[in-house]
């Protein structure tokens, strides 16, 4: 791969380009291993045909080795070939002869196609969970190592609270998590045979639907025939999968591009994940987090589309990992700016929070909160820039231990119930995500 | 209810609309269930809050007994009320006064909203289960009365082979049943107590999350505070959980609808289902159909819609269940329309097989049944009316025992595989269900 | 291309597949031609460059010529080209060394990339509009050669009113004509010159942007650089124009399918443009209707989709485009059958208007012949079989004329208003799209 | 309207909500104007009839009297009406009787809503061109005053090139014209006669369809009686529209928010246009701009729903409009925050074009240029602080007059190209939407 430098960009970057991010941007190529499945299929079927006396042994065994010569080989696809199914039994009829056209005795496109469907999709989920994993270990660890740093909480995009940087890293990971747990749900709908439907009516021969359940290692046998070869509510079930861990990967992106702003600056990209621009030299743009910013919309657009866009559509999701990933384990933050950015206003919480505990309703301490805002405006000062005296005008309660209130740290330490951002309510998310990791590694 | 006569197509028309079907084709009122499920969270929140000693027993009992009062009348929404959880607490300080300004302490509507969602969504969950199961119910023994019934299974809108009645009937049965056990799996991802996450850094206060998940009947508290108050995961999930049923009921609804036609007429619906036209005395329509199969697109258009428009999708979902059921319960079949239908073309399939059990290799013995189909087309005769010595001329296998074909009963009973649709493989899937049925009604 | 007969279900079919539809139905070699619409841009741009002095007129030569000998070439794109405007800009400058690294002088890759797009969109119009156009011919001559077939009209897929066969198809030959008007005033949006934005702040160079319109041939220029460079919305207006063509189409396409069932075997479609089953040797599906039918859901899922996929999808188009005309040009219709399909009990609007001209209100005439429907319904006879002895006992302004009513074609000669389903007023309809397509045929 | 002082978060607020904000935010009332519609429509459609002869001139008196009486009064729908179109015809035999049942002769409820839903939609589309042109009027008049303010253009939201504030406001000004243009261009298909196409194949009586049009104000009469009342395209193009039209205003909604973040603090927006936290006593949220922003998504999802939705839809819709308005009228920028946001590095565009005319190529000089930014960054200091001797080691071209690159003003002057950022190109640009405006103002 080509360095950054020779990019019409290039001037300003002085690392090369991951090669994972240059495969990111590229095209991907095509994926023809749903041939794969298609072979391990039809060797399980064959044997339930020589069960059923539909082929002899020695037939079987020639389909048999037939097929295992060719999935050495280089497959090449020939015009006329309708499907990869079809192609295989045409590449099987040019190595064996005749009997290769006893393969599909009373086995239609329909359950054959469905079959491979599921037996690449199992495999698919397999793949797609061990990075999800990965992913999330990443981001455990990140929050674990950089617990002390503490950053403004933002809600509708203005500053809200002080919390942990770690609790907003463990609120994706925790999401992700979830995205997880369904998948594995959804495996258990995914892994059912299909296999010995037919075209719509079932099988007429005495096809051993357990034999091709136990060779193909699937979970269950269909029920109903119909149903089989029809439905494909699994792959509808999988895209929507898809198209909300991709929206998980999406706002965590967004948040992401806004703190690597100039006007943000909590974090910096390295120059391996980022592009430059072909006229203004001193640009740096988070290109790959706004590939995945992007995705969401997009992988929804494709839950109607076929299951070949599907195939591809799993690489590009494989490298969304990947490159979340690397990008979470690379980029610097600015622990200094993102302090820096806690403002007192964000403590007026905190403020009402102290009449609170004098015995003040909390709807009425959030209204002398407000005030104390407003009069902090109104003199264009802080607001813990206010006097004991500007503090009393609005309420009595108001004392001296006011100045309590305005430090960020002990603010965020008093979030200690469960799921709050104080460092031991922090910590123990860290701890459960850790056993929860090791439960799922298995 | 008026009667259809008084409608400006009721001539033809001999029974009254059956009231479902009126309140089904009119528009739904509004909701606003939504009201219990805030008092619910409310007057849990109001426990913890005098446990951490925030309020006193006695300002408890108050804001109990004033939520008391207010759920028993009928609540009024003045303008200047922001929304539900505000227009609470407005009416439950003209009811009691002060202590209500203290029920917010340490909780912001972030986690108030989404905790009364969630309520609102588990206990919305529940009766979809039952009105699916209810629906299943109805499929299953329906399936198990008709048994008998032969006619035409369809691909491609073409007609394929011959199949039982009930065999079309439980694949969808088969269906719906997934979906509850999908509905089953995401409750769980429901019913996740958020309270106690304040706005997104958690509460500061020694609030018992434990004791609102006790009193609220959570099966887990929610890991992290932003999580909580920021994903609205559980409401894409259920909104494509409902997108995917609604497909299920508007497959079927497709196919009803062309069963239905005169140039099918394998089925008549009863009058209370169906509407006329202001022009047309003669017609005689589907709209309750029609409107089930419309459905599917517009629940998925709503996966981006907001929670308010979900509460009126569930009554128009529930009304989709309960109309199906009823004109899966009421619809007359034709016995002797489908069987007519079905022709011996569809019966090529087991031409071919009668060679493949003479030792042809399945590829070609479809090919030498094609010729035969094609020289009845060619002599404008069925296929079954071909001689011997038609059918000799293209492969000199075929004897006189190949009229054993032309049976279609026995050529359904052949399919005695599991999922087949030979009367002992629907009559298993049949138990199946009717044990499942079981399983899930407990 | 193979013949049918080597196909996994060719037997029963006599034809080749006509190598349209081998395209069709298999997917398409990606486009290239991005290219030339970027080596025109280039072309124009380097003049300008040298009007505004910042190449010299030998340097102008030199890449015009470079540019000429490599779109002689055949194009390989290397590794490490970002894209194919970088690609482009690589290989001039292996041509022609130094003086390539002019060309971008005040150009960003913003505008480039907008100028390529507008002006390969501009050409795909073309080449759409000669197709539809093209399409619409074969159906208003259809429509004027069989002017003389009835058969029913459906709504709700119940049989309605007996209509002209040519009223259907110029019903939808009318939706097709509204497109190309769309498609023509949308040319209007596309056909802006962007060249000369910029990144986002305009050109701070001496760039007459007139003449890059002129030699580019654009009706207008870009009124805001950033707009120019920032919006796609020509974009997203074309592909929801593709969106409701395709859905036009679509709806066409759905018709066919159902009226090529065996239930209404009004159409016979040849062989060419059907395939058959692997299992079922009988099987003739309209695979190519089946893909235009479902085609339109997916451009929808398109519209958020990159420009690229676009491309692809305009070939897809075309081939839709020539796909619907070869079978519009080519199935049979069987006029027996159609005119079969009619029945009595479609002419009840026509009792009604029967009393009608006796003054009968209209509301009054539709109960009463809605009750004669019930009537024959109850007698088990058709509704042109009640004696005038039946409708005297519903009505006495029934008399013996009322026979009249009971004529097919005389009912159809009535709707004689323009639009309607007379032979004069389908023949008006003919004229009127004859004339319209000179006129854009111009 | 309450003030905000009653808010649950109305503390640090001093004005009042602007009461078109609170309706914006509340729901909206449902819109029954279709019955004015529908009662235009059966005024002109009973005098067809008496033309026809099949009203008396007195029937005809009576109807047009009965309809004046109701559509003064107040209409209350009643159990059992089907729609507005048989409410309407049951109040009309209320207040006549029997004439009233003649209304419908020749007529189906299929012309009669079309024309109705075609009558309402080209009011709306009035309306929205009203508010729309006023929309732009604003932002153009914005632009021409505050033409002397600089700030940031960004790309990728990393800053770009300095630009001027009006040539943002421009930017969005010209997309919202092209929607005007669009919505004239969509109102030509709107304005369509349907009325006399029954329900599939005319009208069998002798109605004027031309007395229809002028009665009615279409443009011109339906061509084809099928697809005159089967057809929706009108409504998906007008969707379409209004979801085009929405992305604008979201994506102007979305620079504004994040202009108005504490980080970036251009703008401030008035107390009027905000609402605050239950909890967080200092938050301002820009919550009418985060509507906005969030419609684009909900438009597009409800292309697929009814046209009852799109009625409310419209009134929401006018409400962006003119919240849109306000908001642009009322902010305040904040001109000395804008211009403190240029930095150097912004320029480094510029320091390239310094050696493009010395005579290096551009792809050279942006190199040398990024060169420039890298050492600026290794030592920490502003890229306008590099001395000319830092600039020589990196291009020997580098001479004293570099300094005149530093000058943003000067920058952005060199823009005045048309469409670009300079005053004399951004004055051109306001001038053009003047006449634009007066134009389509008429």
């Amino acid at each position: 791969f080509p360095s950054q430098g020779s990019k019409l960009w290039g001037g300003r970057f002085v690392g090369d380009t991951d090669p994972i991010m240059e495969k990111f941007n590229a095209s991907i190529a095509y994926d023809q291993r749903m041939w794969d499945a298609d072979i391990r299929g039809s060797k399980a079927y064959v044997k339930a045909l020589e069960r059923a006396k539909l082929v002899s042994t020695d037939e079987m065994e020639q389909i048999l080795h037939g097929m295992a010569q060719w999935s050495r080989g280089v497959f090449v696809i020939k015009p006329g070939d309708e499907d990869i199914h079809t192609a295989n039994e045409r590449r099987l009829k040019e190595l064996i002869g005749a009997p290769a056209g006893k393969l599909h005795t009373g086995r239609s496109r329909n359950d054959q196609v469905v079959t491979d469907m599921r037996l690449w999709l199992r495999s698919a989920i397999s793949t797609l969970t061990d990075n999800a994993l990965q992913l999330i270990t990443t981001m455990v660890e990140r929050a674990a190592a950089e617990i002390e740093v503490l950053f403004p909480g933002y809600t509708h995009m203005q500053r809200a609270q002080p919390i942990r940087w770690s609790h907003w890293i463990l609120s994706h990971a925790v999401a992700l998590s979830r995205d997880v747990e369904r998948l594995q749900e959804l495996k258990k709908r995914v892994n059912v045979l299909p296999l010995g439907s037919g075209a719509i009516a079932g099988t007429p021969f005495d096809i051993d639907r357990e034999l091709l359940q136990r060779e193909l290692g699937f979970d269950s046998i269909s029920l109903n025939s119909m149903d089989a070869t029809g439905q494909r509510d699994f792959v509808a079930e999988f895209l929507f999968w898809a198209s909300l861990c991709l929206t998980h990967l999406s706002k965590m992106a967004e948040d992401l591009i806004l703190y690597s702003t100039k006007e943000f600056s909590f974090i910096t990209l390295s120059d391996a994940y980022s592009t430059g621009s072909s006229l203004m030299p001193q640009k740096k743009n988070a290109d790959s987090l706004e590939l995945i910013r992007s995705k969401a919309g997009r992988a929804f657009g494709r839950v109607i589309e076929t299951v070949f866009q599907t195939r591809r559509g799993i690489s590009v999701f494989l490298q969304s990992f990947f490159t979340v990933q690397i990008i979470l384990q690379r980029f610097r933050i600015n622990q200094t700016v993102m302090e820096a950015a806690l403002s007192p206003d964000m403590l007026a919480t905190d403020l009402a929070y102290y009449l609170v505990r004098k015995g003040v309703p909390f709807r009425e301490a959030h209204g002398l909160s407000g005030k104390a805002v407003f009069t902090a405006e109104s003199k264009n000062i802080a607001l813990n820039q206010l006097t004991v005296e500007d503090l009393t005008a609005i309420s009595p309660l108001f004392g001296s231990d006011v100045s309590s209130v305005w430090d960020y740290r002990s603010s965020v330490e008093q979030y200690s119930a469960p799921g709050g951002t104080a460092k031991s309510s922090v910590a123990a998310q860290v701890e459960h995500l850790r056993n929860w990791l090791k439960k799922h590694a298995q």
